[in-house]
Formats: C-alpha cells, sequence, structure tokens
C-alpha cells in the first residue's frame, strides 16, 4: 500500500466510523490533476448542526507528526466559514486507535509548519469520547436554554 | 464530454460559486470501484452552522427531470442526520442559470422515481437568490432572539 492509498483508507474508516456513530460524514474528493485537494478538508462529520472539519493522518507508530501550515490554514478557514471545530484525526495502526487533536493546540516549528509531538498524541483524545463529549456538551446547553425558557 | 464528466465539472462550477458567496463548500468523493458514491451527497455547503446538502443535475435545456428514489432517500438522510436543508441542484446550460429545488417538492412518478416538471424548475429560484434569502433569514432569527433578550 502506498502512502497516499493508506491515507485513503484511513478517510473511508474514519467516515464508517463516524456514520456508525450517528454523524453524516463525507470524505472530499481525491486529490488528481484536476482537482486542488488542499482547498477541500478531508472529511467534514455534522451532527444536528455541530460541524467538525477534519485533517486525516494515518501513522504506523506512535511518533512527532509535522503538517504543512498550508493545509491547517485551509482547514482552519473552511472551519470558520462553516461554524465548525477543524481538527486533526490521526490514525495509529500499532494502537489500533483514533486520536483527536484541535488545530488550535497544534506547536508551529517554522513558519511553515506545524508539529503533533508524540506525548501530545499520547494524552490526546480518542476520537469517540471527544466527539460524543462535544455532542453531549451542546446537547446539555439545549436543556439548558429550555429550562431558563420555563421559568 | 461524457455525461460523467459534465456532472463533475458542474459539481465544481458549484462549489467555486458557494465559495465565492461565503460559504464552506465542499464535493463529495468521485464515484469509483472502491466508493459507493450514492451514500453521499454531491456538494455540501455550510455558512455559520445553516448547512445546504446538494444532489447536482447539468441539464443542456429546460426540460423534465427524473431522479432515482434511492438517490433522493440517501439525500434527506445525510441532511435529516446533519440538521440541514436537502436540495436539488440544477445547471441549465442554454439559460446559463442554476436553479434550486428543495427535496420536499419532488412529485413521486413512481415506487422508484422523482420527478421534476419542466414548470416547477422554470419557476425554480435561482441559487443564489435562494441561498441569500435563507441566511438572511437566519440572520433575522438571530436578531429577533437578541431583541427578545434585551427587552
Amino acid at each position: 500500500m502506498t502512502s497516499r492509498s493508506r491515507g485513503f483508507s484511513a478517510e473511508r474508516e474514519l467516515v464508517r466510523k463516524l456514520w456508525k456513530m450517528g454523524l453524516a460524514a463525507m470524505r472530499g474528493p481525491a486529490s488528481g490533476a484536476k482537482v486542488k485537494k488542499s482547498v477541500y478538508p478531508d472529511v467534514v462529520a455534522i451532527k444536528d448542526r455541530y460541524i467538525f472539519v477534519f485533517e486525516v493522518k494515518a501513522r504506523k507508530h506512535l511518533d512527532n507528526i509535522y503538517i504543512p501550515k498550508s493545509q491547517i490554514d485551509k482547514l482552519i478557514e473552511f472551519a470558520r466559514r462553516a461554524g465548525g471545530e477543524p481538527l486533526i484525526a490521526v490514525k495509529i495502526h500499532d494502537l489500533k486507535v483514533w486520536k483527536v487533536i484541535p488545530a488550535s493546540s497544534l506547536i508551529p516549528v517554522s513558519e511553515k509548519r506545524y508539529k503533533i509531538s508524540r506525548e501530545m498524541l499520547e494524552s490526546a483524545y480518542k476520537i469517540t469520547h471527544y466527539i460524543n463529549d462535544n455532542l453531549n456538551k451542546t446537547l446539555i446547553s439545549y436543556i439548558k436554554v429550555a429550562d431558563f425558557k420555563q421559568v
């Protein structure tokens, strides 16, 4: 498997996982001659108007990950327009786990690159945990508004 | 140009148009051996948590359009999960215009097909008009909530 096809395979796995969790999830178009992939996020997932925007990475082991700043800028711009959260989803094959890092936690290491350190990745939320947590928080805020209106 | 590549070209044009209007817009992945295109909408566009989910059609002339029910079912399920609006976007080349039809307005003509009549298409909103209208309505409802809170 090339790194490119491994990337696509991870994106498809993530979409299936999110769909099973009840979200509407979609991959972006594959890159090719006529498509500037970089303008799109890898995956967008939505539940009841709560929007998650993902850059997807797949790695064999737990290790530092470096990401071009241009990729992150596009991710953040898409999320800003949508009113969603820009996130990096990382599949670590050895650990059979998906981790998630908010784009705001990335460490700039040069003018052109961001870093996710091995330690950050190790202590990051599992993606299912992170998403359920955020969807529940939103639900609780709705309930509070409803309570308030009754008073 | 084959009908398939004409379809992709229309999707790309729609995404560019929506992006210029300030929305975050993304095409779904192209169909292929490993991808069941039908599970995804053709285009998703979002502005400040207001979500439009599109099936895209391109036609040379203004005419009746028939759409398989299975395509519409998938579109509606995606929109239901997302909390968005399921829409059919139609590019009519001769008129150089994009029209939009809510999935709820489609006419069932058999157990397996829906229809957009020529007349419906002719009187349908232009897509820019429809989207700006809906985004403004949302803005107005926010303002009303804000007014209410001040009282």
